[in-house]
């Protein structure tokens, strides 16, 4: 039955999925509707979908088409939105360069990615200009806002709102490549994650739901959009008809000021971002005016550190709302999502930090999540909260694979799953939490000690304000826990003082011995780079 | 670029989309949240769960398999709602049968449908038992509440929550048939719309996102699951992870008392039902509670007639805001819809009603939209708010063809889209508008009259409580605009009046000469039956 040659997919009932599409309609539907904001401009989706057929029509005439890739490095701007939907509707695929890499990372990443343009925003020229011409990949500027019209530059800042619809013909399959995201280089060199249409069309509208995201939507862009295309926001708030609010450079007097002035309702950011927000004097003046009903409450997600009630508490004193969001580059950014919804509401802190310390649930298109039972059997970790095992991912909003590393590929698919490289436990209610990366467990004396756990110790403590465990060789036990510390500005802390701290919450074992004092190297979206905390403990014990 | 094999599809990172997965889900992040409200009974997601586990289970038990027919005629209750997940999990196909069809109707759709068991809700035994003793399928009675135990009978209401997870590993592929939707019989034999797993999930997503579905959702089951799946709300609001509020029958006292018992706020109904709430004594006790503050707004999704601004404005005293969605069973319910928005939130009553007169704009998932050229030349009509086509829909939520019926499948496809049958325009600004169905146009004359705009001058007098317009032989004319008139309780109108009426608002040829009142035949879902007019007007002449 239902076998009948007549009911086959064909043109009118089967079309690609593509996340273009959320732009084509939002142009179509609501023109008229603010789409960007940035500085003190403002585009509508109709002005928004003129950019993008512009930038489009300048790529074309580049040379691009369908399977070139075109690199781009710029902060959170107008044309940075609209490439998301311009590079794609060519066929072609975006690679977004983290502007903070130095000229040899970047090099890299051009070379290896077989980068056919690289769109550079006048602000990130140095760098990037000298990876261009390393690599031989030719650049096109960005025009900065009334620069006037100068031959080098491509302008696509103005030009009005009128424009054919953007032409997407070249969209022939949904697992067609759509974006290429470089890891960001915690584990060594960064590897090209190849995102398709489907997985980038679902994986914006299991955001959007899930986080809320409506016509009434004001997101601000504190995350940077070349981070996982901005974890899929870029496509999420056009698929929802929201407004994307712009901003030039993480700045907490900034945030605040746009966060009453456009009425934000949602951002997303790492929890350094957070840390920085709180410790500003800028805070103060953001309370009173929350109080004066001149700004209003917002919704954040964030990701990586688990939110100590401390965190929750001082956060609640700004309206902020937190979303402890998890997720990998391979994932597209949100694969599982903890919220603590209405049942705790009226709960204490303590309860709320205890519940959101976790990474939850998968959203509504993210697949299936796993707790693998460790040693190979193939079966899971029991839902017991302890038994711990590796995070397995199987879904749609899953990377095709590594551009041009096969092995790495095949690694990373074994078994018909997605290995995140984190453990994690699933506890009696189905949430799962990471208890650490694979990589970052300290073996003690045949003792495995959780990174993360020791750290969630010590960022109770009131003068740390950023913590990193890692191994230190040691001859007699294999490894020792040693404790790279960054205190909060103008506070001090004595390693005898954390040794105690830690002394009281841990397991013996487990207590860091040595302490390392001083800032912390950081990704440009605030993940610490343990990778380098280690090469100084073994160029320390050369 | 891009072709290397490891960059394939495979079982971590391809999944075929289905609904089910809402389910799953939803038991899984959020078990304790309210699923379902009937009467006395709330379910929450876990319960839900386990009922359409159970209800998967008898099923397999009963020999069912991938690729069966489950018919089930049903009132809005729950069970009606588990067999949504609980037959597609099985690779089976849900057929939902309207309650309203007589024997000889319900038993030409078992038999078409080539039926393996059909599903009883005890208070549709009679024409049910009828058709399924006709056709020799196999039935399956639900057990009543409080019934106690009884071998006939399927008990799902109970049993408890604890179930293993819904197994929906016969979901191979996308494309594989979910349901079988018999269309309502307007034209004549009714032809059985085949849906796909995937075009479920996608419209699912795309009126979640569209309508605003989330966590606090409360949605009330005014509209039968059994038309089009309840226009794949079923499966929405399980996504967003809000409330099904069921309702056992369609009565103003019972749906004014749901919407501030449960905080309804949204519903989706046919015009006919709204005209019967404004028109019921109990509008009244509803208007005092909304001022009190015991009843909420609540966001109404209608279909069919354009609403008029005294509709619009007596909907506005109950707290009623209008939504107005287009659609056919083969495009799964709604394909456009039209919002008034924040953009007309202080308009006036006759601007948002000249607005929401228009089927507006293809929602965010539903594809492609055209009015067609008349001539065949396979263009488009210019979008001057004139020129009349047909509508037609190309996209991924549209039916996979007619179950068993080539032929009316290669014509509905003709040419790579889907004809709708409806002609319509559009207007400048990008918004469709139906004119009327094809087979509805009056020719009177050589002149076209749309029997819509006609309906729509005899919807603004104060006495009319329903209109239709259809095609009278003439020798002279050819056809004649003959009108049907449904009066509301209590008031008169003489045909004069009415022609007066109609003459001051509309060209000469378009006034009707011929009325005739009385209570209008209508579909289960309150759709007028032309066709059964027409008939009348035959019948008259011989």
């Amino acid at each position: 039955m239902f076998e009948e040659p007549h009911l086959r997919p064909r043109a009118a009932n089967f079309q690609p999925l593509t996340p273009v599409s959320f732009l084509t309609r939002a142009a179509e539907a609501h023109p008229h509707r603010t789409a960007v904001i940035w500085r003190d401009a403002t585009w509508d989706y109709a002005g928004l979908h003129a950019m993008a057929v512009r930038m489009a029509e300048a790529l074309r005439e580049a040379g691009i088409g369908r399977g070139d890739v075109v690199s781009i490095v710029a902060r959170n701007r107008p044309e940075m939105l609209a490439a998301h939907f311009a590079v794609p509707a060519l066929g072609a695929v975006l690679s977004t360069l983290n502007i903070r890499l130095d000229a040899g990372a970047l090099g890299y990443i051009l070379a290896h990615s077989e980068s056919r343009l690289l769109l550079c925003d006048p602000a990130c020229t140095g760098a990037a200009g000298e990876a261009a011409r390393a690599t031989g990949v030719r650049m096109l500027m960005l025009a900065d806002p009334g620069e006037g019209p100068a031959p080098d530059r491509l302008d696509l800042l103005t030009g009005g709102s009128a424009a054919p619809p953007l032409d997407a013909s070249a969209v022939t399959e949904e697992w067609q490549p759509i974006c290429l995201n470089y890891t960001s280089g915690t584990t060594g060199a960064p590897k090209g994650a190849v995102y398709h249409h489907r997985g980038a069309f679902l994986n914006a509208m299991g955001n959007a739901l899930t986080l809320g995201f409506g016509a009434a939507t004001s997101y601000l862009w504190t995350l940077p959009m070349f981070h996982c295309n901005g974890w899929s926001h870029t496509w999420a708030v056009t698929a929802a008809g929201g407004t994307h609010v712009c901003l030039d450079a993480v700045e907490p007097a900034a945030i605040f000021d746009l966060i009453a002035r456009h009425g934000v309702s949602h951002m997303c950011c790492a929890p350094v971002v957070l840390y920085m927000l709180l410790a500003d004097p800028a805070a103060e003046a953001h309370r009173a005016r929350l109080a004066a009903g001149e700004a209003g409450r917002v919704a954040v997600g964030t990701g990586g550190a688990a939110p100590s009630a401390h965190l929750i508490e001082q956060l609640g004193t700004l309206g902020f709302e937190l979303t402890h969001l998890y997720g990998l580059t391979e994932s597209y950014g949100p694969a599982s999502i903890c919220q603590t919804g209405e049942a705790l509401a009226d709960a204490s802190n303590e309860r709320k930090a205890a519940w959101l310390a976790r990474q939850g649930y998968r959203h509504a298109t993210s697949g299936t999540i796993r707790i693998a039972a460790s040693g190979g059997a193939g079966g899971d970790a029991p839902p017991d909260g302890e038994t711990q095992g590796e995070i397995l991912l199987r879904g749609n909003t899953l990377m095709a694979g590594y551009y041009r590393d096969a092995a790495a590929t095949e690694r990373a698919f074994a078994g018909g799953w997605f290995h995140t490289g984190d453990l994690g436990v699933r506890d009696t209610d189905g949430a799962i939490r990471v208890t650490d990366r694979e990589k970052d467990v300290i073996i003690s004396g045949g003792e495995n000690i959780a990174s993360i756990e020791v750290e969630g110790v010590l960022h109770r403590h009131p003068a740390v304000l950023l913590a990193a465990v890692v191994a230190m060789p040691s001859a007699k036990w294999g490894e020792l826990p040693c404790a790279f510390v960054e205190l909060k500005p103008g506070r001090e802390a004595a390693p005898d003082e954390l040794e105690a701290f830690c002394r009281d919450q841990l397991a013996a074992f487990k207590v860091p011995r040595h302490y390392r004092f001083g800032e912390l190297p950081k990704t440009a979206t605030g993940k610490i780079q343990k990778f380098l905390l280690r090469q100084r403990l073994t160029d320390e014990g050369e």
